[in-house]
């Protein structure tokens, strides 16, 4: 029997869903919009009929499968009631019991739960990825907003409330930017996609740089991609936009260590692209920060999860999870 | 048979032994002096043989009564190597082996172990106080230093070196005052009892506040029992000291709880004391830096450890921590 797991990412715009087996190799792909309309039942109903369609595609290739179960990263997701609860970016208003849903269209199934995308990266990481065999680390996930996952002897910590690992929300800049969630002086004000824009914007202002090439691009226009090209081509604001965001980074991460003392810190999405760029000043600011006693202790490492499938293979590997858990 | 445990409370001037009983009561209690001539395996035999005089006396009042083990809190204790490592505060240099040293003189005993104080004192809380029941909890020791020891699943967070739970050295103002450690901004530089000392001579100078009581005090002279007893009197500037304590111990608590959603934060040690002074404005700059989705769910409540023999106390749970983990 060849055991593969489903894995689904539920996006604000779309909804991906993929056959994903023990190794972490993706074998099938399908994606449904994430709808407008928020009706939830309707949602699980369409999300069924696709998952019932890749089962029945992939056991068609290799009748030898066994789907073992589905995991699902959601925004706001509840892994302890398997709910997604007041996510604001879903149409879906106060709670939608998403595993409850499924388990009616699926009661074949051995393992179905739910979790927020950063915590599925976490345990993509440690099923699929760098992680493999550690038993304390934690996973940044840079990209619009800064989310985490947070591993202690050998599990995801979910925390008294289904919660924990909300790192980008802690306070590195007492009474600083503005941050999404309405608070100020956050993580993910400052070392997001969108941070690292609000941070050239002010070294424009800073330095009055009419030369740099992001003098030439709108507040909405500016993404990271750009700065990272512009720091490959020299670009003296886009350089110190690194620094500053590895100086941020670095800080945030050094309180993170002084918590848990991790064996490594794994950091997944978009900026990280920009390779030495950032995990250099990153480095460098959290070595900076911590104790003598954590001093080169800590590795700081690039996600091993492909970028494209990431949240799907995440998703997917709760299930592995779930069911070593059921052994105990 | 009755069963005991040992806790040894290893201290910069004093080491504190005593036997406690399954509800953390102490029957006997004993004190040398730590030494400062650097000898640690002459300090491991004055030890073992005050421990050895209390079993006698504890088994001639009760003949029935069985010695379990010997928990021991020390500065820079590391649980997994049953090391002290590089204590700057004792006499002793670079590794001292105390677990194996005590298991030599005890072989008898079923489990001996050791972490650092704020480690036991979140044991204690499990063990015999406010925490029975809790699975996901933090404690934070207010002293002259700010020490943290981290409950997650029901197990204390030792972290990838032993390490892990050191809440009081995480940033919470970028490039703010000098530590004890060499870092700037941290926790402890504002929230220990030295440091509540530093913000109310900070206070006294903005405000050229000659009338103050604490006015009279030198620098070595004032302690936060002074500033209490001057908050309680009406004194402006001792209240404010609170004020300004609560506002960054609160911001370090929503760190930690972005990190770990515990159900509770216990507050423990000399400053606690000052009840709703420090309670209050911490419990609202908590709420004050909190997502949405932790708000009004985390409870900070006074340790229900006695003041008096806490670290004992709290040193000989880890006994109890041990036998359950050997029967898993």
């Amino acid at each position: 029997m060849k055991k593969v797991a489903i894995g689904i990412d539920i996006g604000g715009t779309n909804t991906v869903i993929g056959i994903v087996d023990r190794e972490g190799n993706v074998l099938m792909k399908d994606s449904i919009a994430t709808p407008t309309h928020g009706n939830a039942a309707l949602f699980v109903d369409e999300m069924a009929g696709s998952v019932r369609n890749m089962i029945h595609a992939v056991k068609k290739l290799n009748p030898e499968t066994e789907v073992l179960g589905i995991g699902i990263g959601a925004p706001n997701a509840n892994y302890y009631t398997g709910n997604i609860e007041h996510a604001p970016n879903l149409s879906f208003k106060g709670i939608v019991p998403l595993v409850r849903l499924l388990e009616n269209n699926f009661p074949e199934l051995k393992a179905i739960a739910i979790t927020n995308d950063a915590n599925a990266a976490a345990i993509g990481e440690m099923v699929y990825g760098g992680a493999k065999g550690m038993k304390n680390f934690v996973v940044y996930t840079l990209g619009t907003g800064v989310g985490s996952g947070v591993v202690v002897n050998g599990d995801l910590v979910y925390g008294a409330d289904g919660f924990a690992g909300e790192c980008g929300h802690t306070t590195i800049v007492e009474g600083g930017r503005l941050c999404g969630c309405g608070g100020y002086g956050h993580l993910e004000a400052y070392c997001s996609a969108p941070g690292m824009k609000r941070t050239a914007f002010e070294l424009l202002s800073k330095y009055n740089a009419v030369n740099s090439p992001l003098a030439n691009k709108n507040f909405n226009e500016l993404d990271a991609k750009t700065i990272f090209e512009a720091a490959e081509s020299g670009d003296s604001i886009a350089r110190e936009v690194f620094e500053l965001t590895g100086k941020w980074l670095g800080l945030g991460l050094a309180n993170t260590v002084h918590h848990l003392s991790p064996e490594a810190i794994f950091l997944f999405g978009g900026p990280t692209a920009a390779g030495t760029y950032i995990f250099r000043p990153t480095t460098e600011s959290m070595e900076h920060h911590l104790l003598p006693i954590f001093k080169n202790k800590v590795k700081i490492l690039p996600s091993h999860l492909k970028a494209g499938d990431a949240a799907i293979v995440g998703a997917s590997a709760l299930v592995y999870k779930e069911l070593e858990k059921n052994l105990h």
